[in-house]
């Protein structure tokens, strides 16, 4: 009998597996720990009940050493050199393992290093936590093994102690990841999305994956990537007699979704709270700070939701919250990225704005001639014109509604004082201008099927979710990047976001 | 001065916004709620800190209402007629809102209802608490208002009281949520994708989003799907001297990614432990059971491994873990789909086995007669064989390990022991079979080199971690609608995610 069941050391009375059980507790940030045996014990679960071999022998992470180490004790650390000063007797070595923005300094004689060190350098250290003359906590080295050198002048683009610009860091997106601002926008961007879901789920809302493959295009914009098999094989042996090489795979054309709206307003008419934070994509030849041709966002469609404010609060709600989880968690990373955090957000403390569209549009023509280019009816508000308004109401988050209805697409719901309108939202927020956008959706059948585009065979599905068992239903997506930059203030929308695409630009 | 901050309801002392405020507090699961409360204790959040408006009148969901009221409470629902029958005095319906398995039952005199009810139609009631005949709360409803009502002889596929098969229902994609079943398949789907998203979290692990559009193949199966601007004119008008079409927007080919592991290594190079779950891509031809054109994947990468154990140990945990979480919060759901519950999961209370790529095949020749087509070494191990692997090692989750070099891809580590097998592993569990695939990555860089396919200078990025602060990183890959088969016991992938897509199949 050859198989291996219950203890992996002995096979056959062999043990001729490679693998060192040690019986070391997890490691674990502290914080979290307690957060999730909290909740372990909230449901109930019998921690004992079930079998499960606690032997994961990985290294601890410095986030987890930092606060559980004492003075005295031994301790390994494993992680990159993030600076470095050589003195007469010893190196000062800073280590970081990117778990965490602190650093852990180590101090190595030099006879411990074979050869010269480096910024950069991968090392495992370990040794005893003593107290520097500063009165923090430190390593006194008696091993070091470097893992891997980083040697500027082999072609490493990031020297010691400079300062470099966001678009350079931009052109290495795979050692972007390594750099000090740029982790901390990762550990941060991590935590918000984290927040999203507990958030939601805390409210009551359940996850519906919506595709991104998609034979709809939602917004009718027509700014979509097609998608098609790279195998002309496979393509020619799908092919049907009558069909198109694009419509081979699926028997359709398919496109890459630039909204899951309407697919969760199908899955809101059986669960009423329904949310999706997903990639979400637009063929457009932008390259503003603003735009991405993949990008994620949030959103979210509410059965029985019959008012507009009802929405807002919603919204307002959602937004603060979550901005709370990630100041109580990363203020340290949110710090490395906008600096002020105490001023930058004031706005928590203050009830958001709210302008109907043609309060709007009054106060930017009465404000015309500080603009460059003045609000035209016609050609919409601009980027400019969105940040002078929230500027204009106190650099405070700032709703507009009541959007003329034939700017707006077709799935929204006229308003009952002004059918020119319809219960639409913009929220736009200091420095990044449209960060969210919602309605309530249209759900009388017959006025649904009046406002549909012309070529609605498609979407014949979307009707009939009005015809059986109809309600109204409100929703909004909220751009996932855009709230970034304004928790962040980072200023271009690449900078957070792991590996941007952009027009001229997919590398990686 | 026209615009509103503060109150909503005072706009230059006009009241013309459509928003009724009300005091209530949020709606919330009590669990949940106590969870995200002593969360927000434990991070030490100041509540009283921020000004947020309470004031989201969006009413409560059924899981939340169940919870908390009282008999002899006034109460408002809202959803869904599940059941109907009309007795002499009274209407019993049983109405669900999709946020719960469980229905509630409401007394409706017939002089209330204005019209024939149908199961389906949506509906919203109020009445008071009371104690049904056997015991159970159930509101004797005063008032009855119809959003809309649901008619088989319209068109609506799903008569009350019949059972359909799940090929049927699939063919409503758009009505599918508002099915038992599958809705909680998409409850217990909600959790598991946040229980991986905690659970990871609480062992410090950070999330990378890794992208769907890249110029790489990571695979290098060529299964792969081109994305190109639907646009003509926005091709023509990017388009450069010496370009193709395809590669008009990125500059590059752009394809869906089919794995994000080697972005997740770069990411690993820098925060040491990262992962994603996001949608994954194959053009395969495939109509299995157990393959769709777009998946979802929970890909993990960690720095500092360096032994296979480590990832078993790592992997099992995970599995373990989160299953527990999905049990614990969601029984009734899973019980909907897998019926025995306890009979299920007994695998949690063990050890998973563990065979070698050569014990596995030793066993598969030695019981050759069996399969309908037996173990040939160059075919690789099918479905078949894994299924009676699992079977062989007591029905268990089990992993298979070390296997040959030359069917494994180019970035895995060689074994020590025997260099014509690399560090993979593959788990295969019950019903399903390979669920997770990892491995040891080659962080040595002149082994990597040599191991490099043919056209590598796209992969210089890969190179240069290991040539810049190396370590090395193991990592895996589970499909996580193969775990929701897994644990629901539904046999085919296409009945576990929203939105299927697979051979021409794309609908909405």
């Amino acid at each position: 009998m050859t198989i291996r069941i219950g203890d992996w050391n002995v096979v056959n009375g062999k043990q001729n597996i490679p693998y060192k059980a040690t019986d070391k507790l997890y490691e674990c940030n502290p914080k979290i720990e307690m957060f999730f045996n909290l909740y372990k014990t909230l449901c109930k679960i019998k921690t004992n009940h079930y079998s499960i071999r606690k032997r994961f022998s990985s290294s601890n992470t410095l986030n987890s050493l930092l606060k559980n180490v004492a003075v005295g004790e031994v301790m390994n650390i494993k992680g990159w050199i993030k600076s470095l000063r050589k003195q007469k007797e010893n190196y000062f070595l800073d280590i970081s393992d990117g778990s965490t923005s602190e650093r852990f300094q180590v101090v190595a004689p030099l006879s411990l290093v074979s050869k010269n060190i480096t910024v950069g350098s991968s090392i495992s250290t370990s040794g005893i936590v003593q107290t520097s003359p500063n009165g923090q906590k430190e390593l006194l080295a008696n091993e070091i093994n470097i893992y891997g050198d980083c040697i500027v002048t082999n072609g490493y683009p990031f020297a010691p102690r400079k300062k470099y610009s966001s678009e350079y860091v931009r052109q290495y997106l795979h050692f972007r990841p390594r750099t000090n601002k740029f982790s901390s926008l990762l550990r941060t961007r991590s935590a918000a999305q984290l927040y999203f879901h507990t958030f939601l789920t805390s409210r009551g809302y359940i996850n519906v994956q919506t595709p991104i493959l998609t034979s709809n295009d939602c917004e009718g914009a027509g700014e979509i990537f097609r998608v098609m098999p790279e195998s002309e094989q496979l393509i020619k042996s799908m092919l049907k007699e009558d069909g198109s090489k694009e419509e081979a795979f699926f028997n359709t054309k398919a496109y890459l979704t630039v909204s899951g709206q309407l697919h969760l307003e199908a899955a809101a008419h059986g669960l009423t709270k329904v949310y999706n934070l997903g990639p979400t994509f637009r063929a457009e030849n932008s390259k503003s700070r603003l735009h991405l041709a993949e990008f994620y966002m949030l959103e979210a469609e509410i059965a029985f939701v019959e008012e507009i404010g009802t929405l807002l609060s919603i919204i307002e709600e959602l937004v603060k919250e979550v901005t709370k989880l990630v100041l109580d968690n990363c203020e340290a990373d949110v710090h490395n990225c906008i600096g002020d955090v105490e001023g930058s957000f004031q706005w928590l403390h203050k009830n958001f704005a709210v302008l109907t569209y043609d309060e709007a549009k009054n106060i930017l023509i009465k404000n015309e001639n500080i603009f460059e280019k003045g609000f035209e009816e016609e050609n919409g508000i601009s980027k400019e014109h969105e940040l002078f308004l929230v500027q204009h109401c106190g650099n405070i988050p700032t709703f507009l509604i009541n959007w003329p209805r034939e700017i707006k697409p077709f799935y929204m719901k006229d308003c009952k004082e002004d059918p020119s309108k319809v219960y639409a939202l913009d929220l736009l927020v200091p420095g990044v201008g449209e960060m969210v956008g919602g309605s309530l959706r249209e759900n009388d059948l017959a006025k649904l099927i009046e406002k549909l585009p012309e070529e609605h065979e498609q979407l014949k599905w979307y009707t009939d979710l009005r015809k059986f068992g109809g309600v109204p239903t409100a929703g909004y997506g909220l751009g996932f990047e855009r709230y970034l930059m304004f928790v962040t203030g980072i200023q271009n929308i690449k900078d957070v976001i792991p590996f941007p695409r952009w027009p001229h630009n997919c590398s990686m």
